[in-house]
């Protein structure tokens, strides 16, 4: 576990000022003290003021979804939630379950035998035997990307993915690029649905030619690319919009195995920004999710909830970020 | 103004212990000083305290909607919005405008010149002046029943309009309707396309018959039912789906002197549930939406903005509520 030390290195402050950051002390700004609370949160360190009894319990569930380090998408999700839960006074317990899990325990019964007043939900797929609960539960619950309908217990947090589709298409289009292709994520997933639906939209709005061998769906790891890029690339496609940025760094690999040169040949698009994207050669072009905001929007959303006020959808704006995967269309 | 007798009237309690509500005593619950404080903001009482130097300053600015008591549609929009804010510690000018204003000053002009750090905007219509601004404006703004794409300094909240016109095409069905009208409010507005295009979804996806004539768009008026009942009669309508409560009471009377009983022959069912809806004959059943809800999440959201997380849509569950205006389809 983090000690006070660790938590004054990472901030460049002393240890006494981490001191009086956790204990309440007014003689620091309320923002250093905001940012040794979040530090604190981030690096496991509690003390016994901040374990006090009244704080109520939520649970993240995890499925499929690497969190464990910075580097992974889901980390900075469960953080950004767990630094404003914090703040609001309740215990946050992360557990990653697996469809087993779930064939075993309900999630009522999982939720209240633990005393759990709420619940986040992150990589939920569409065939998890809990999303067939969530539309009965009558447990305070939030869903990252998922959308279960009419249920005034549920919500659903996210990002705007007809908007940042319709951003990277748009740039693409002002590239001179009309040959565009989306290699989706997994078929089982609401999001990979909702982002194809956005590129038919964006596609169709734009007066550019698709069919269904430019839009295949893959898997969100960067393997995936394999399978599809060498018949896009035979299609005569000069831009590839990916379904996360895992699948763009496969992308890139793939073109230039064969042969064509990233951006000069072949345009690549990224969604998430994740740190890999600016360690990849070229740096990648993506549709940018904040992940820490979304774990806190998700948080709020969750809070409102426990509140009885019934927010059925939270969405959050993206943000395309040009690197230097993009260019100018090849003719 | 409002007094502290007044306010004390109003809750029920002594004139001391709304004092010590409005001076933050500690020997008062914080349930009951919110109470007190909530209060106050509705009657418009305030002290000096609570007009400190260091309160930042919002705007709501509204257009084309009645607000000023409790029976309006807007005054709980306005009074949610407002309690909340006051005690994240802004203050807020509740403006109406008209269009012949928008005409004269630019939206951003007249928010830096005032020193509002964010506005609200309730009842503004698709050809408004302004909301061309929106597009390009970068202070933060949320606005009720309209949305700006891709300007991530804008917000958009509202009632999830598809949930809530399929919930009441399902409660008809089940009581044997199928010939179902949409009577809207007007067409200038975003809120008409998308329940126009909820009843399209809803009545598609349930099989059920409908054409350009069994969806006209009236007005936001009681009277605009004049102009659509006897149309919708002569074509064998049995449900007169409504685009507000007042167009709602509208159509009863319509019914009634064209000797239509409701709900015997014709059931009638409205949006908002406004307080008009239970004094109707027969009481309305109507699709709820949560005025003092929609004016919090309105707030939480502009606070988002203001603090750098780009919500772009918030929305809220509808909830029918049933009552006594919709019966068996009459066969």
């Amino acid at each position: 576990m983090a000690t006070i030390k660790d938590i004054a290195n990472k901030l460049g402050i002393s240890v006494s000022t981490v001191s009086k950051g956790l204990n309440g002390a007014s003689d620091i700004s309320e923002h250093l003290r905001q940012s040794v609370l979040d530090t604190a949160v981030e690096m496991g360190y509690t003390t016994k003021q901040m374990r006090g009894k009244d704080r109520r319990k939520l649970c993240i569930f995890v499925e499929n979804m690497d969190y464990e380090t910075p580097e992974q998408f889901g980390y900075d999700i469960i953080l950004g939630f767990r630094q404003v839960a914090f703040r609001e006074n309740y215990d946050v317990t992360v557990l990653p379950v697996t469809p087993s899990f779930q064939s075993t325990e309900k999630y009522d019964t999982h939720m209240l035998k633990n005393g759990y007043v709420g619940a986040f939900m992150v990589g939920f797929a569409l065939q998890d035997e809990w999303m067939k609960q969530f539309i009965t539960t009558n447990i305070p619950t939030v869903l990252f990307d998922n959308y279960i309908k009419k249920n005034p217990y549920v919500g659903y947090i996210g990002t705007d993915s007809f908007e940042g589709i319709d951003d990277a298409i748009v740039h693409l289009m002002e590239l001179g690029h009309r040959r565009i292709a989306l290699l989706n994520g997994s078929a089982n997933s609401m999001i990979s649905e909702q982002r194809r639906q956005a590129y038919i939209d964006s596609m169709t709005a734009h007066d550019l030619p698709f069919s269904e061998a430019t839009m295949p769906y893959g898997y969100y790891v960067a393997d995936s690319a394999k399978d599809h890029v060498g018949n896009l690339l035979s299609m005569g496609i000069s831009a590839i919009l990916c379904g996360n940025d895992l699948i763009a760094s496969g992308v890139i690999t793939e073109c230039k195995l064969r042969g064509y040169r990233v951006p000069e040949d072949i345009s690549v698009i990224g969604f998430d920004d994740i740190p890999l994207s600016t360690k990849l050669n070229p740096p990648l072009t993506t549709v940018r999710q904040d992940r820490i905001e979304l774990g806190k929007s998700g948080f709020y959303t969750l809070h409102s909830l426990i509140n009885h006020v019934s927010i059925s959808k939270t969405m959050l704006r993206p943000q395309l970020i040009l690197r230097k995967s993009t260019a100018k269309a090849f003719s």
